[in-house]
């Protein structure tokens, strides 16, 4: 054969990756680096429940993994007072969103986002040949009443929220999502992306019933729960939609170890509070370390801190290139005027340590 | 919302799973199974130091794994003699069949495959609204020269071929494979699933180029590496090729303390002699049992044994039905006349003295 066939949808796809990792970045500079703190995972790790669930189960890895999540799947069922028809458990929110894009979007068929959210869900969506509208941010926050006009508008099967927002780290009341929800118009799916929510203030999750086939809540054991590199996400919705990713999922996909590793993390609310409070802790800590330097702490309650730079996005890509070049790996917002900040992930007294040595040098530098 | 919009593909297709695994069989019958014999899972398990290396990593959990796999994908070169290049890892063999599907199929392209080969492939064809071909096994064994005539008929964007083969354990020579590759026809690329052919004997591997367009190679560590709920897959195949994945996968959906186990048992050659060692000696001890019972025992590259139980299908099934009500878990072919055999795995000591056990209550129990 002369070259593969692929799809005509494959042939327009560029070649692109939603996020560089840190271990690229790495390879690139020749170096570790000293503090990650630029893929919001949980410096805390997870659970020793966890980790001993996972390293026991590592004899037992021979085993493919039970299809159905049966024990997870029950857990996160009383977990959240719902019923286990209610649940999916699949690979990260990465996997699930995959998945629920692939159920709902074919070529041509639209979907909104806000305009610097989460870029992996547009890589979904414009591998499936959805097109994507974009709603601005309203002062650093998503806009849910101008995300379900737009939605409106342009008849859009998905509209995604964030809440907590990632990058900004702002948040909504889970009330005023409810409520927002009026503005929602019939067709639209709301992918309601809550994988910070447990670093969030009380009533951020949106109180819905797990039933109502308007929405479909993301959570992840990748943030709070220290286990981003398990891939264990799970999504709440409607039975008949929950039903709808066995069409389409890898029923043995996931890992073994991973599934006993969420089970024990659930089961430890000691170290769920404790990482909380970690978070809130290493959260203050950059707010200090970020008004040392002259530079503004956006209120955040998720496990980073969106810090302005006071300069526009040049300068704080600037600053991000020095830390970076310093070994410190954080990430910073896409888009204007987002990108007018770094993004800091919370760290241990070490790592935020060496983010503030980095830092005066990094401004220093980019004011050139 | 009435309903949530899916695609039309998506409505058409039906709620079924490729397999019901054996987790979902000891709910069904209360109590757990004394041998898991039927998934083709290596009960050998991983190497001592793959488990270790997992069991360390997972203190590490919180780090995504590495987007690329680069310590992985670089070590499988070395071990394949290619290049990195050559070489993309997955969420195990069903996770890069389905990105695979994806790349090529559209709704009406058509596939070749062998009527009784795997299911989760034709499971990812559906999926992605293709059409399947379908051709007989020959004399129990997968025919490439009629697969590869079957896709020239139909103008297959794929063909599927197993060798060694699931569910038979009938293998070619692998220059017999390239041999008939003369006959593959321009326009379809040839998916060689080797998940067993470090099972095999010495030369069953297709000596193809890795870069030869016309062939992709499935390799995975979930059989003779025992690591098959860690979900590590990897093809090779043309750069090309292998680079389009990057334009679907999911780039973080690895899970970390999975690559780091990979990598250790790659370097493990101890441990891959032994299980092979291990694998020898059980089919010869199940060929054993089922000639003692007046059964034919296939013969078998992989780890597994196909025991022809000498009458149809519908008798097969009964032996399989008590076999699991005395807590044997095997599983047969789908389709006559390979469905005259059951199918044993490859297991320990134990495992097969309950095999031996039961199989002459599961043959009297369906002679009735």
């Amino acid at each position: 054969m002369s070259a593969p066939r692929y799809t005509p949808l494959v042939q327009s796809l560029p070649a692109t990756v939603p996020f560089v990792g840190p271990e690229t970045h790495e390879r690139q500079r020749g170096a570790p680096f000293v503090a990650r703190l630029g893929a919001n995972e949980s410096v805390f790790g997870p659970s020793p429940r966890a980790a001993e669930a996972m390293a026991k189960a590592s004899g037992e890895i021979w085993k493919y993994g039970d299809a159905e999540s049966h024990d997870l799947r029950h857990a996160l069922a009383e977990h959240h007072g719902v019923q286990p028809e209610n649940i999916i458990v699949g690979e990260g929110i990465d996997g699930l969103l995959g998945y629920l894009v692939r159920l709902m979007v074919g070529p041509g068929d639209t979907v909104v986002t806000s305009e610097g959210a989460y870029p992996t869900f547009n890589y979904h969506v414009a591998g499936y040949g959805g097109a994507i509208h974009k709603v601005p941010y309203s002062d650093d926050r998503e806009d849910p009443a101008a995300l379900f006009a737009k939605a409106a508008e342009v008849d859009a099967k998905l509209v995604y929220l964030a809440n907590p927002d990632n990058p900004m780290g702002s948040w909504h009341r889970g009330a005023e999502v409810v409520a927002a929800m009026d503005g929602l118009p019939e067709g639209t799916l709301l992918v309601l992306d809550e994988a910070y929510v447990e670093c969030a203030p009380e009533g951020t999750s949106a109180p819905v019933s797990a039933d109502d086939p308007r929405v479909i809540r993301m959570r992840t054991f990748s943030k709070v729960y220290g286990m981003a590199g398990a891939r264990v996400g799970y999504a709440i919705g409607a039975p008949g939609l929950i039903a709808a990713f066995n069409k389409v999922r890898n029923h043995f996909g996931m890992n073994r170890a991973a599934q006993a590793g969420a089970l024990a993390a659930l089961q430890d609310k000691d170290w769920l509070t404790e990482v909380q409070t970690r978070i809130k802790d290493a959260r203050h800590r950059i707010g200090e370390i970020a008004a040392e330097n002259g530079l503004i702490p956006l209120p955040s309650a998720t496990n980073f801190v969106a810090i302005d730079c006071g300069r526009d996005g040049a300068f704080a890509k600037a600053v991000l290139d020095s830390l970076v070049e310093q070994g410190v790996f954080v990430r910073m917002p896409f888009v204007a005027p987002q990108n007018r900040c770094i993004r800091v992930s919370c760290g241990t007294e070490a790592d935020l340590n060496a983010f503030a040595r980095a830092l005066p040098l990094a401004l220093a530098a980019a004011r050139g």
